[in-house]
């Protein structure tokens, strides 16, 4: 007879990653692989443009709708945002905020939990260094997927939160942190 | 021979009406129906406490999830929101952008239009003044409701704004502004 154990620590499994990079007219969107020895390859990546649209209410849906088709259509495992530390002030906050929460909603919709990652914690996954600059992280997003040609900034910061989210995951398994220390939001 | 003429000038109907007042610990919601001679009826109303989420994107998803459970119970035809033209600071302001967001994404992804009122016009239509205080909103929305017994001060406010939403659309509609121009967020 065999009774089921539960493992004292977890081991990183392989999983699809979405990253998402949320502001009020455009939303960078970055999903990839990472397999069970923690190798990354890149499925999709796009910038949701919202300016357009007539309201913010109507930006918000376009988020909210364009993200849902997203994860319908890709099926990510785990979800990757970047942490907001300080908006410029407290309008563009509101309307950052907003586009952050139809994000959110749309990924825990689907009943994908959230980790939310500091954009020094970003950089320092992807160049090594908490200090790095925009063209940097575009940089070398592009080396570690495998990427031709110049990368979008906003899709190239969106993958960057879904490489974070990939390495942190791994070493979290490691050392057998329990997964919902990390999951705390703002 | 019958051609179809559109009207120049749109006549409210009756409607039911959806006011939200977003919020990242409480989100008011009160619902009622105006008549085609502007008398309004008590349908709903509630506050949703999503303080005791364990992370801040799960309490974007009990605000999402309760709404859209709301909206599909109560069959609104028409949303107000409160306007945020100023939020005591850059971090409560993407707080509250982010339930601000949730929100809207539950009322648009079943499209319903969503009208934004600034917090003087919402005085002004339910108190006659655009400085009065929240104890005067709370009194005057029971009276005007006939509601019985204290109200919680969240669902008095989303009342409120539904009453504003209300008033706003029977006068816009005898002087026969086109609805367009008052649909236009932030």
């Amino acid at each position: 007879m065999s009774s089921p154990i539960a493992p004292a620590v977890s081991i990183p499994r392989a999983a699809r990653i979405i990253g998402i990079d949320p502001g009020s007219q455009r939303t960078g969107v970055g999903i990839l692989d990472v397999d069970e020895r923690g190798k990354l390859s890149h499925v999709f990546h796009t910038a949701l443009v919202v300016a357009g649209e007539a309201s913010f209410p109507l930006r918000l849906k376009r988020i909210f709708d364009e993200l849902s088709d997203i994860i319908g259509a890709h099926r990510p495992d785990e979800c990757g945002i970047e942490r907001v530390f300080m908006a410029r002030n407290a309008d563009s906050a509101l309307k950052l905020g907003q586009a952050r929460g139809a994000a959110i909603c749309a990924v825990v919709s689907q009943g994908i939990v959230v980790h939310e990652y500091a954009a020094t914690e970003v950089k320092q996954a992807v160049v090594g260094s908490g200090r790095g600059d925009k063209s940097q992280v575009q940089h070398m997003i592009g080396v570690l997927l495998g990427l031709k040609g110049p990368l979008q900034a906003d899709a190239a910061d969106a993958l960057a939160i879904a490489v974070t989210h990939a390495h942190t995951r791994a070493s979290l398994g490691r050392v057998g942190i329990p997964r919902t220390a990390w999951r705390r939001g703002r």
